[in-house]
C-alpha cells in the first residue's frame, strides 16, 4: 500500500470538497484526475449501490467537444460505429481506433446538434489526437476541452431523487437519450446512462461553479431515501461485464477482440480511420476475445496487473480485471481468451500472485 | 490523505520490485504510470540526493519512437525549434505545441539517426498527438510507443557509479549528449541529463527484461557510494526551477509564457505547427511569465492546486508550485505572473489554504 502525491496535475474537481466531506478512503487517478474509488468499503458500497441512490463524482469523463461545419464529418471519421442516425437527443457508444484499428478509447459521443458534439472519455487523451486529426486533415473545426463536470445518480431509487430536482420528466428519459434540464437557471444535459447496471443518469454540469450546489441540492433532496456518496464500484462492474479502458483493453485490442464488433457497422462507402484494419480483422475474424471468467476458490485480491491463463502449460490469454463477489459467491473476471480456448465452460487455470486457481469461461456476465 | 487503489491501468514498471522493496511511500501516477515521489520523507530524500548518488525509476519518461523516411520532416513540424544542427548522438528539449500555440508538452528529443527519433514525454499523451499528425498529413512514418524504461542516476557521486558499470567513457559524455554503451550485452542509449540539478545520467533501457538486472547491478556496485533509491524530488526541483508540464504550464501556455522562447527559433522558411500563433505571441510579447517567487514566513504544506497572487487586491496571477527549502531557508516557488508585477523584487500577497502571505517576485532561481 502507498499513498498518493497530490499535485496540480493531478486536478480536483469541482465535487472534490463534497467527497472529501464524505469521507471518501480511496482514489484513482484517470485523465489526470481524482476519481473516487472507495468510501465505507467495496462491499458496503456496492451493496448499497444495489439497493438505494448514490451520487458519483465522474468529472474524470472529460468532455471533447468539437463544434463547426465539418464537425458532424469529423466525428464519422473518428469512429467505425454509423452515425447517421444518431437523433440531437442521443447518446452513442463508440469505439474510436487508430489506423490499425488498435482502441485509443471508448468513449460515449453525444450529440447537440448538427455542428456539435461531445465525446465522453474513457482514460486516454483523445483530446490530442482529436486535434491532431482535425489539425492534419484540415477540417473546419474547433476542438477543445469545456469546463463540464458529469455528475452521475446511480442506483435503483436514481429515478426517485432525480425527479425531486429535475422534475418528473426524467422518468421519461429513455436509456442513451437525454433532455435538457434546468437548475439554478441552467440547463444541463441530463442523459439516462451510466457506469453500472442499476440504472440512473449523468449530469453533464456545465459551469464548475454549479458543482456544488447541484451536489448539495441532491444530497438535501434524497435523505429520506438514503442516498449516499458513491463512485463507479469494481465488484459491480465486472458482475455486469462493464469494460474498463486501459485495465480490459489497450491500444493493442481491436474493438472485435474487445466484443464490440457490433459497433463497427459504418456501412460500405463511408469512410473512417482504421476501415481497411478493421474489415480485415472482420475478415479473419479475432483470435482472441474478452470473456467473463469465473476463478474458483476463496476470495482473490484484486488483480494489479493482468495474471496468464494457461491449459496444460500452454498459454491461453490473459484475466484483465478480477474481484470476488458477496452476490454470486465467486471470484468474477474480465479476461481476454485465445480462440482455442474460449468456449463456454472451459477450465483453464491462471496464475495468481497467491498461486494457480482454476478459471472457468463463462456463458456470459453475471448481472 | 488518501490511498491510491491500484490496477491494471496505472501500470508498474519493470523496477517496480525493486522500488517496493526499497521501500518506497508514496507515489504520484505520470503517464498512467507509478512514479515514486517519497523514499525516507521528502528533505531526507533531498539531502541525501544533493550529497550521494541516487537510481531513480523514471519508466513514466515513456518513449515515442517516430522512424521512416519522413521521420525528420514530422519532428520539426512538431516543434518550435530549429533541429537542423541537432547531431545524431544528441539530446534536445523541445515545446511542442498546437496550432494556436498552447503546450501540449516538454519531452526531450533523441535523434537516433536520420530516420529514427525517440521523444521522451512529460504527463500527456503526445503519441496520441505525433500519431494524429501523421496520419492526418499522410507521412510516411510509423510511430508507436516502445519498451523503454529509463533509469536516471543522479547526485554528485552519479559519474562514479556509472563508471563502474558502464566504464570510464561515461565520464566523456556531455550534457545532453549520449553514447551507446552495453550492459549484459545489450547496448543501451547512456545520456548525461535527468530532472535535477545535482548532475546526473539517464539510461533509455530497451527490453524490460533488462530492468531489475541493471538496477540491481547499480546497487551492487554503490554500496560504498550510498547509493540509495530515489526521485524526482519536489524541493531540488523547485530550488533548481525545473518546471512541470500539468503544474506550471499547461495547454493554455504559450512557450513564451512558459520562458521557454529561445527554443522557438525556427528559421523563416521552415515549418512548424503553431508558427504563426507563435510569431504573434513573440511580436506581442507574453502577458504573463514565469518566475520564481519566495514565500516570506513559516514553512508551508506543497500546494495541491494553484494558489492566487494579488496587490492590493488586483489579480497578478498564480502559484503553481510551493515547497520550504531547508538550504535556502524560504519558502521556494514557481509562478506565473502578470506583466505589470513580473519585476524583481516585487511584493505582492499570495492567498494559501492557511491564509495570506508575503510572496517575493525573484530575479532567478536558487539554484
Amino acid at each position: 500500500m502507498a499513498m498518493i502525491s497530490f499535485s496540480r496535475r493531478l486536478r480536483r474537481t469541482p465535487y472534490s470538497e463534497g467527497v472529501e466531506a464524505a469521507g471518501v478512503k480511496n482514489y484513482t487517478i484517470y485523465n489526470r484526475m481524482l476519481l473516487p474509488t472507495v468510501f465505507e468499503s467495496p462491499v458496503a458500497d456496492y451493496r448499497h449501490l444495489k439497493e438505494n441512490v448514490q451520487i458519483w463524482d465522474v468529472s474524470v469523463e472529460r468532455q471533447i467537444e468539437i463544434s463547426g461545419p465539418d464537425a458532424g464529418k469529423l466525428m464519422q471519421l473518428l469512429t467505425p460505429r454509423d452515425l447517421s442516425k444518431i437523433q440531437s437527443d442521443q447518446c452513442y457508444y463508440v469505439p474510436i481506433v487508430d489506423d490499425a484499428g488498435g482502441m485509443l478509447n471508448d468513449p460515449v459521443a453525444i450529440k447537440l446538434g448538427e455542428n456539435r458534439w461531445w465525446i465522453s472519455i474513457a482514460d486516454s487523451d483523445l483530446l490530442y489526437w482529436v486535434k491532431g486529426i482535425a489539425l492534419g486533415m484540415k477540417l473546419n473545426v474547433t476542438v477543445h476541452e469545456p469546463d463540464v463536470s458529469p455528475l452521475a445518480v446511480q442506483g435503483p431509487r436514481s429515478a426517485d431523487l432525480m425527479a425531486r430536482i429535475f422534475g418528473d420528466q426524467v422518468r421519461d428519459i429513455r436509456f442513451f437519450r437525454y433532455k435538457r434540464l434546468s437548475f439554478n437557471g441552467r440547463d444541463m444535459i441530463v442523459a439516462r446512462s451510466g457506469y453500472s447496471k442499476q440504472g440512473g443518469f449523468e449530469i453533464y454540469v456545465e459551469g464548475s461553479e454549479f458543482g456544488m450546489p447541484l451536489w448539495n441540492a441532491l444530497f438535501e433532496a434524497g435523505q429520506d431515501l438514503n442516498v449516499r456518496a458513491g463512485c463507479p464500484n469494481l465488484i459491480e462492474r465486472v458482475e455486469g461485464g462493464l469494460l474498463s479502458y486501459g485495465n480490459d483493453m489497450t491500444l493493442q485490442n481491436t474493438p472485435m477482440e474487445c466484443g464490440l464488433g457490433k459497433f463497427c457497422n459504418s456501412p460500405d462507402g463511408v469512410e473512417h480511420i482504421g476501415k481497411e484494419a478493421l474489415q480485415q480483422a472482420l475478415a479473419q475474424g479475432p483470435n482472441k476475445q474478452i470473456r467473463a471468467i469465473s476463478i474458483q476458490g476463496d476470495p482473490v485480491l484484486p488483480n494489479i496487473q493482468p495474471w496468464h491463463l494457461f491449459q496444460n502449460n500452454q498459454p491461453a490469454g490473459l484475466i484483465t480485471s478480477a474481484v470476488w463477489s458477496p452476490d454470486f459467491q465467486t471470484n468474477v473476471a474480465i479476461g481476454m481468451v485465445d480462440a482455442n480456448f474460449w468456449n463456454e465452460g472451459t477450465e483453464l487455470t491462471v496464475s495468481t500472485p497467491d498461486g494457480e486457481r482454476t478459471a472457468i469461461v463463462q456463458k456470459e456476465f453475471w448481472a
